[in-house]
C-alpha cells in the first residue's frame, strides 16, 4: 500500500487533481496496487481556512505519507502579501526544507504533435527538445547564511554555500540519468566568478573521473546556458546546476516548449520521499471552467510511481497514454491550434480519452 | 579634444575595430572634434606578450583617457587558463572594479530588416524586440566578501550583498532612460528568495515614488522574467536588474535576437567614463579574414559619443547610418540570408557603405 498526501491548491489545482487521481485508481487495478490518498490544503486555501501557506496539519499529513502529489497554488488574492507568506514560496520552500528535498528533476520536452506551441522558429530544434535537467533544491543561495536585511534598511546579504557533499549527490542523479539517456551531462555553473561553482566543477569533474567515465561531461557558464537554450537546445541531453541557476534555466526551457500544461517536475529526497507539482501555474482565469490541461499533473503522478513508488512500468503506461491521446488529436484549448486533425475537448474528456487506453 | 582608449583585443576584435575608428574618423571630421586614440593589448595578445590580460601599459592608458573602446577578448588557445587569468574575466572584471564601471547598459533590438535571424516565431515578437537592459556591475554576488573555497576543498561561499546607494545609482539611470524611451521600467529580482532582492524592491520603489511618478514600474521575478523573455519579449521597455541577473537575461535577450553581431554595450561611472564593447565573442573561426559583422563595434562606438562625449547627434548619425546600409541590402556574412535583396560584403565594404552614408 501507498499513501499518497494529495495537495490540490488553489485555482486550477483542484480540477486537474481529480483527474490525476482517476488515473492513479485506474493503475492501482491494473497493477493490484492500493493508494491511500489523504487530501489537504495548501497554498491560498490554506490561507483562507487556517491563515498559513502550509498549516501543521497538512504538514503531519505529508509526513505520515510515502509521496506529495501537490497541484499548484497561488493568485492575485494573495499577491500582495509578504513573499514569506504567499501560497507559493510559503508553501514551497518548507516542505524542501523539512522534507530535504535536494534534487529538482525537470523532464523539459517538446511533444512532436505541440511542436507548434514551441516559441523557436523550427529550424532552431530540428532534433528536437528532450532534456532533463537536474537542479539542487535545499542549498546554495537559498537557505545559505548570513540571509538578512540590515535594520536601518542601508543594506541586505545573501549567502551562496555549497559543500562537496551536497554537490556529489545531486550530481550522481544526473550521472545516473544520463546512463538510461543520451549518456551526457552539461553542468552549468559561473566557475569565471563565483568560488562556490569553482567547487561545484571541481567536485562534478571529480565524481565523472571517477565513477561515470562512460559518461560524456561538459561545463558551460549559465549565462551562455541561457544563450545556448534559445538557439541549439537540441545539444542539451541532461542538464546539471545549482538551485538559483536552475529556477532560471528550467523557467527559461520550460517556457521555450510552449506548454507548460504538459510539463511535471519531482522534487526527492535520500530516501525516495518526493514531492510530485506540475511547473505551469495555477491559471486563476480558466479554473473551475474544467478546460483546463490535466496532462501536467498526470504525469507529476506518473514521476510519483517511477521514483517514490518504483512502478517504472505503470508510469511508462501513462506517459505512452498521453502520447497516444495527442496522437489521435485530443486537444485542451492551451494546445488546441484549430487543425482538421485535432479535437477540442475538456479537462475531463481528456482525461477519459487517456483512462481509455490504460 | 577626446582621448579614446582602443584595445582591439583578440580574434575580430583588431578588424571589426579599425573600421570603428574609420567611423570615429569621419565623425570628427564632421563635427569639428579631434578624437586621439591610443592603441594598447588586452585579453589573450596581452597574456601572450605580457603574460597577463590586462597589463599595466594597458590600465594606464585607460586612466589618461576619456573612454575605453573595447573589441573583443579570448579564444581556445587561453580557455584552459585558472579563470581569473583568462582573457574575458581576467580584463573585465579588474576594469569594472578598478573604474567603478558600476551601470552596464545592453540595448536590445531587433533590427526589422533582420528578424529573420531571431529565434522565435514571428507571432511572438509581432511589436518587435526593444528592450534596454541596465545591469548593476560592481556589486552583487559578483564583488562581495567572504567569498572562497575552503582550504580543505570542503565546502565554498559567495556573497551577495546589495547596499541602498549601489542600487538607487543603477535605478536612476534605468528611469532616466525610461523617460526617453517608453517610459516603462521592469524591474528584475528574486524577492521572494533573496534579502538582497528585498531591499532592492523596496528601494526602487522608494525612488520611483519620491523622484519619477511619471514612469511605470513593474517588478518581475528572475525566472518569470527568463520565460517572458522567449514568450512576450515585446512587453519589455527598460529592463533594471542586479549583476548576476543582468548577465544572464542580458545573454538570453541577446542571443534571442539572433544578431549577435548587431549589438553593442556600454559600461559606465559616475564620472561619465565607459568602456564600450560589441556583445559578441571573438569569433576564431572568422578571425583575419575580413568577413567579420563591425556593426556591434562602430554601434559601441556610437554609445561612447552619447554617453562619454554628450555628443548624441553624432551617435544617432551613425545609428541611422547602419539602418540605412542594411535597408540598402548590404550583409556580412552572419546576417546574410541569400535572398535577392541582400548583397553579401566584406567587413571593410560593409564600413564602407556606412562611412558613405555619414
Ligand atoms: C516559489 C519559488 C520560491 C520557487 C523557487 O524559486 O524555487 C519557484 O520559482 C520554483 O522554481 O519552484
Ligand atoms: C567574463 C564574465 C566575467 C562577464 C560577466 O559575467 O560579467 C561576461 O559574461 C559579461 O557579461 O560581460
Amino acid at each position: 500500500m501507498h499513501k499518497i498526501a494529495v495537495l490540490p491548491g488553489d485555482g486550477i489545482g483542484p480540477e486537474v487533481m481529480e483527474q490525476a487521481v482517476r488515473v492513479l485508481d485506474s493503475i492501482a487495478e491494473k497493477y493490484s496496487q492500493t493508494f491511500e490518498y489523504s487530501f489537504s490544503e495548501v497554498g491560498g486555501i490554506a490561507i483562507d481556512k487556517f491563515s498559513t501557506p502550509l498549516p501543521e496539519k497538512t504538514l503531519k499529513i505529508c509526513e505520515d505519507s510515502d509521496a506529495i502529489l501537490f497541484g499548484s497554488v497561488g493568485g492575485p488574492k494573495w499577491e500582495n502579501l509578504p513573499p514569506e507568506k504567499q501560497p507559493e514560496r510559503g508553501a514551497l520552500l518548507p516542505l524542501r526544507k523539512h522534507f530535504k528535498l535536494f534534487a529538482n528533476l525537470r523532464p523539459i520536452k517538446v511533444f512532436k504533435p505541440l511542436s507548434q506551441a514551441c516559441s523557436l522558429k523550427e529550424e532552431f530544434f530540428e532534433e528536437g527538445i528532450d532534456i532533463a535537467i537536474f537542479r539542487e533544491l535545499t542549498g546554495g543561495i537559498y537557505f545559505g547564511e548570513p540571509k538578512y536585511v540590515s535594520e536601518d534598511g542601508t543594506h541586505a546579504v545573501d549567502t551562496m554555500k555549497y559543500s562537496k557533499d551536497e554537490v556529489i549527490r545531486i550530481a550522481k542523479l544526473a550521472f545516473e540519468a544520463a546512463r538510461i539517456r543520451g549518456k551526457k551531462v552539461m553542468s552549468v555553473d559561473k566557475a569565471n566568478v563565483l568560488m562556490s561553482s569553482v567547487l561545484w566543477r571541481k567536485v562534478v569533474t571529480k565524481l565523472r573521473d571517477e565513477q561515470y567515465p562512460d559518461i560524456e561531461l561538459s561545463h558551460m557558464y549559465v549565462d551562455n546556458a541561457a544563450m545556448q537554450l534559445v538557439r541549439n537546445p537540441s545539444q542539451f541531453d541532461v542538464i546539471l546546476t545549482g538551485n538559483m541557476f536552475g529556477d532560471i534555466l528550467s523557467d527559461e526551457a520550460a517556457m521555450l516548449t510552449g506548454s507548460l500544461g504538459m510539463l511535471p517536475s519531482a522534487s526527492l529526497n535520500e530516501e525516495g520521499f518526493g514531492l510530485y507539482e506540475p511547473i505551469g501555474g495555477t491559471a486563476p482565469d480558466i479554473a473551475g471552467q474544467n478546460i483546463a490541461n490535466p496532462t501536467a499533473q498526470i504525469l507529476s503522478a506518473a514521476l510519483m510511481l517511477r521514483y517514490s513508488f518504483g512502478m517504472d512500468e505503470a508510469a511508462t503506461d501513462i506517459e505512452c497514454a498521453i502520447e497516444k491521446t495527442l496522437a489521435e488529436g485530443y486537444r485542451t484549448g492551451d494546445i488546441f491550434y484549430g487543425k482538421d486533425s485535432e479535437k477540442r475537448v475538456s479537462t475531463t474528456e481528456f482525461a477519459d480519452a487517456i483512462l481509455e487506453k490504460l
